[in-house]
């Protein structure tokens, strides 16, 4: 059924043999290569490259097209194309990162929030993955993605990110009413945008759990975990049984024993987290995603060498270990350590790997 | 030996037997207080606050007079002022917090960092814990604090605080040894000026390790952690084993086993973390101190009551426990759910207790 070329990613999705360890990098189509930055130019803004087909394939694949030794493409797209689906009124301010014009702010408005017409407002991103997945030809798999319904809400409450999150937080602690039909609304919307990201192609779908970490660990499950729990759930129930599904919560390494039961074929791991102590406490059925600091690639080859090598001796052998960086790869990485970094990988991981 | 009225709080620090839990909050002498706010309005600036000893005995009496069921004060001052008796040009933009006038960018600047005359230039700190400890009058104890190496370094690198660590990041992975050289003369730094404070009369000692969060999970002891147990080990070396000495890495709780072995007294927690886990890894023996969520205190009374209940609930019987917030409260707390907090502790924590 599988006739993607190069399927080691999906493999060690569902902890099947492959002869290395496969590897991916959160934001791998962005600023830090000069032909992302030539395409941006000509695509005007930051939306209008997600909107547009042709200039989202084209980024799509510039990573892919630079680095043969990369085994997993992902949809160029913003995690907020939801709430700004639902009217908030999404907009970027240079070096400020996104906003929303109409933050949630009063009972009346989360009171008013409901479901968008994701096949009609979201249209744009499903068109995006058809193209995409047509321009792949079947090279790598395509991952689908989504911020989870916490991490949504937070840039809805607030109208940003990166704040102390108070507003949300006042929120959850005095109106957990209030909160829990923006989790509700969230969850539906999400479950939908990605079945109809599955059904336009893409071969796994990963959930942005950003801002989990702000949670207070008594609150993490209730208003972000379960959520997510829920889109799998519904997602299988649905049929998309045999699509994987990873959650990565940024942040939440100490929550990982909870993580592992919502039936989650990968967790994503940050580089706070020790990959070897995350495999002791989640066992061999659930495949590990990370975890280096993406800083070290402002380093020198030397530097990156024995970083890499040390998270892959950390995980150890045997499958099941996707490398990535422990959050999106910065605009300042020049290039060629980005290479450096996977030709390590291609090379020193295949001893972990037994066919 | 010790003459203080209230002593609960260093009771706690040893493990020893009181009657309720003892509490007090980081950044208690701050803007939710509206008396702070009007001393804050006489003085000028915040850095005038700092160094004007009658300015800051009046803020940091404010929140005990307001509240007699805090157990203990703590210098008003700021994390800062060393790298500012560095040279390094402090100050503070209205609501984008502290900066640095002159970072250090290059390898010369690093090069040329020296130990500062802490006794000459820091002298306003120690003249400040001598009037409020005269002040005090022996009510409850004074806690002395400094940043930790790792992080004034931060922020004498990035000259800011809150960024993506890229820079420090950077030298930490491709220049140890000008990374080393910082850390190094921060603990020699550091270790003068908390012994010069506790000469001055404080009780107790806190190292706030604000950011050693940011550091990979590979790089936090030889980073951060290590030069704080260096600092340990030189004031007890200098006479000064009797004095409690408290640690606090925000975004640490992954790493608490390792915290537990560097000699402090006690060892602050996050609202990330699960205070009964944390006990169940670093044992009886060391006390630990948090960790509600302070947006918890923007809720109400009856959800504050409930969230108190839980971390006494979760820490469980027995001493060791200083109640705090997982952080510093918010601006925006109102006064009032402070009383209800402090109400709470008192009365629900005494069953805890068996003297």
């Amino acid at each position: 059924m599988n006739s993607i070329q190069n399927d080691t990613f999906l493999r060690t999705l569902k902890q099947q043999n492959t002869s290395y360890t496969p590897v991916w990098m959160m934001r791998q189509a962005g600023r830090y290569l000069p032909e992302y930055r030539n395409t941006r130019k000509n695509a005007g803004s930051f939306l209008e490259l997600c909107k547009n087909n042709d200039f989202a394939t084209e980024v799509t694949l510039q990573p892919l097209d630079r680095y043969p030794y990369l085994d997993a493409s992902i949809l160029f797209s913003d995690i907020l194309t939801i709430p700004d689906a639902m009217g908030l009124g999404l907009y970027f301010v240079e070096g400020e990162g996104p906003k929303f014009e109409r933050p949630l702010q009063d009972e009346k408005e989360i009171q008013k929030l409901d479901i968008p017409n994701v096949d009609e407002k979201l249209h744009y991103v499903f068109e995006a993955v058809r193209a995409i997945k047509k321009a792949l030809n079947q090279r790598v798999p395509l991952i689908g993605f989504s911020g989870s319904p916490w991490t949504l809400a937070t840039y809805m409450v607030e109208g940003k990110g990166g704040t102390n999150f108070l507003n949300i937080k006042k929120l959850v602690y005095s109106r957990p009413d209030l909160m829990s039909h923006i989790l509700k609304i969230n969850t539906e919307t999400v479950t939908k945008y990605l079945a109809s990201q599955i059904e336009a192609g893409v071969d796994a779908v990963m959930i942005f759990d950003s801002w989990g970490g702000a949670l207070a660990h008594s609150e993490y499950e209730r208003y972000s975990l379960n959520y997510m729990k829920v889109i799998i759930s519904n997602l299988n129930l649905l049929g998309y049984e045999h699509i994987p599904k990873i959650i990565f919560t940024k942040g939440g390494g100490q929550w990982l024993e909870a993580q592992a039961k919502i039936g989650a074929s990968a967790i994503g791991l940050d580089w706070q987290t020790d990959i070897a102590k995350a495999r002791r406490i989640i066992g061999n059925n659930i495949t590990l995603q990370g975890n280096l600091d993406p800083a070290i690639l402002l380093s020198s080859p030397k530097a990156i060498v024995a970083a890499v090598k040390k998270v892959l001796d950390n995980y150890g052998y045997g499958e099941g270990h996707i490398f990535n960086l422990g959050h999106g790869i910065t605009q300042f990485t020049p290039p060629e350590n980005v290479q450096c970094m996977l030709e390590t990988i291609r090379s020193y991981s295949q001893k972990f790997h037994i066919e």
